[in-house]
This record gives C-alpha cells, structure tokens and sequence, in this order.
C-alpha cells in the first residue's frame, strides 16, 4: 500500500543522484520533509534554474550561462597567452580551487577512446585548433586525467600544437603530497623517481 | 572566479541533503549537468510537489497529500482493531514493506524528551487519546525505538491504554535476523535471553 504517492514519486526521483539507491533516497526525502521544507523548495528552484540555463562557453567549453565564460572575457587571462586543457569542467573547478593558473583553459567534456567511437570532433579539437589559429597562444598546458585515454588525448592534442609551433607542457606526475611511499602503485614511483629535481 | 553562479547555486542547494558536503555536492551537480538533465527537472518538479502538497494524515499523523491517509481511510484496516504507534513515517514505510502488519498506525512524530521540552502534546498523545476513545481498539503495538527514549515514551502510552483498559503489547527485542552474537551488546543479549521461547 503507498501512503503518499508524490513521496513516492520524490524518493524515486532522488535515484538520479549518483550514489543514491532506495534507502538513501528515503532518508533525503523524509529529512527534507521533516525539517527543511523551505530548502528543498530552493533546491528544486536551482535544479531547474541550472538546467534550463547552463550551457557550455562558446569558446573553453566549460559550464556558463553565459555565452562567453567569466574566464574567457576576462581580459587578463586572454592577455596570459596560456590555455589549459582538462577533460572536464571538475577539473576546472579544482584548478580555480587552488587560485595559483591565471590562465584560460579549454574543456574537451572527455577524452580521446576510439573503442566508443569518440574521435577528435567529440571532444572539441576542432574548435580548439581554431582556437590556437584564432588567438596568440604562447604555451598549451596539458592536464588531461593520467590514465591511459588521458594520455593518448595529451599526445593527441601535443601534435595539434606542434604543427603550430606552440610550446606544450604536461602537469607533473609524482607523488600526491601527503602520500606514502609504500601505498604507491609502481607507475607513479617511476614517474616521481624520472621527474626529481635538484634541490 | 566564479564561472556560473547558477552552478554555484545549484551545489550550494545541493548541501540541504543530509551527509551531503561540498565535494558530494559538486558531483551532483556535474552529474546532472552532463548526463541527466531531464531527470533533474523531473527532481525539481518532484521536491516542488511533495513539499507544497504532502502534510500529516488527520488521524494517524503519518505523510500523506490526502486529509485521511490510504491507511486509515481502508475499512479492512479500521476492522482490525489494532493500532501500531511508531515514531516516524519511516517506521511506518519499514512495516508497510514487510506486507505482514495489516492494521491502523499512530505517528508520534518523535518521542518524549522532557530535557528538550518535548512533552506528550508536542508527540499528539491527546490526539492519540482520542483516537482511542472515538474507536474500537482492541491492541496497541508499540513500536517505538529501543531507545531510552523509546522506552519511556512506550512506558507513558502504556499507561494512556491501561486507564482505558485496552491491551497493550511491545514489539520484541532480541538478536536481529543474521545477527552474530560476538557482536552483539550486552543488553541485546539480555533481552534475547530473557525473551526466549521454548520451541
Ligand atoms: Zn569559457
Ligand atoms: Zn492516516
């Protein structure tokens, strides 16, 4: 017997969060309902706000409701002559997190995988040569994930970049700070051991 | 630099959600945003309709968009003469689904706490009397947590059915189903020990 068939409704809806299966999806609908009517309704105003509203910067891809994204118009970045590629708009965000890249950056929205039929137009390179053509790019930052496709869309995107004569770095592979030794795969010790510098 | 303050606002909404922090936030959103969009507005319209239409059922207290809730509104339910006194819609949700308990609930909302101010009007125990005297109960189960306060509330509403003569049991307590006794406390035992039946 269903007591209440829009909490049935909204319990089922809250599946769509990752992470979120039958129980948890209980507990969010019964803790809103109990004690925060008026947040739930805000949240239900910035769902909607968010997703009939955002899309992607005409230029860097990234997530805007803009046509141009506050980073793309702004004039001191533009002046940085510098580009940073990631896979995702996450990958902007914890850039920005850290306020060290007064740059641009380009969002390819995923990485090069030929086994799914993802090619260069489906992550943007299209639109990031043109870019490169369009703009006085100094140095492209390559920050794509360190996992295979990662790597193989970094090598893609550093041929791109050649051609034109642009300078290409890759961000450092090593040990993340705070990290042990011997809780490190293999790979990342001989990275960190071919990347040392001196002191 | 915040690069869309409608995203922003949509992670921030996001932490209304029980256990759900700046990172957890952050992952719904992009989730939403990249894969799921219809799904948030359907979200969005959901959380809208539960919170503006779902209240507390007239008799039992439990949530329901209707004045009587399907429950107390089913004549099989009402000829059963018995009434289970929870205290929250989710115990209510955790008995419906075992398909076992065919009778009337009674909500508490809560249970008595006389350090928070919480007295037996706050948890609708007149309301529960009346119930009581407008019917023909014949048992009423409580269900309240094994808690002390749990305990003491079932204690006090024991009392409200003894002055009306009506029986009264307590659910039991023991080791739960795949419970292994190692890990079991001290009390828990007891109860199981002192609740044994002879087979
Ligand atoms: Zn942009
Ligand atoms: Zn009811």
């Amino acid at each position: 017997m269903k007591f209440s068939p829009l909490l049935d409704e909204l319990i089922e809806q809250f599946k769509v969060l990752p992470s979120v299966g039958q129980k948890t999806a209980q507990r969010m609908a019964f803790h809103l309902l109990e004690r925060n009517r008026e947040g739930a309704l805000k949240l239900s105003d910035a769902l909607r706000n968010a997703m009939e509203h955002i899309q992607h910067c005409r230029q860097c891809r990234t997530f805007t409701e803009s046509d141009l994204c506050d980073i793309c118009a702004s004039s001191k970045r533009q002046a940085s002559g510098t580009v940073c590629v990631v896979e995702s708009p996450q990958d902007v965000l914890a850039i920005e997190q850290t306020s060290q890249y007064q740059g641009l950056y380009f969002v390819l929205m995923g990485h090069l995988s030929p086994i799914d039929g993802i090619g260069p137009k489906d992550i943007g390179l299209d639109v990031f040569a043109g870019m490169l053509d369009d703009t006085d790019t100094q140095e492209v930052i390559l920050a794509t994930n360190s996992t295979v496709e990662g790597e193989a869309t970094a090598h893609y995107i550093h041929q791109l970049c050649q051609e034109r004569e642009i300078k290409t770095t890759r961000i450092a592979q090593g040990v993340p700070v705070g990290g042990e030794l011997e809780y490190l795969d293999g790979s990342t010790l001989v990275h960190a051991f071919s990347g040392r510098r001196e002191l």
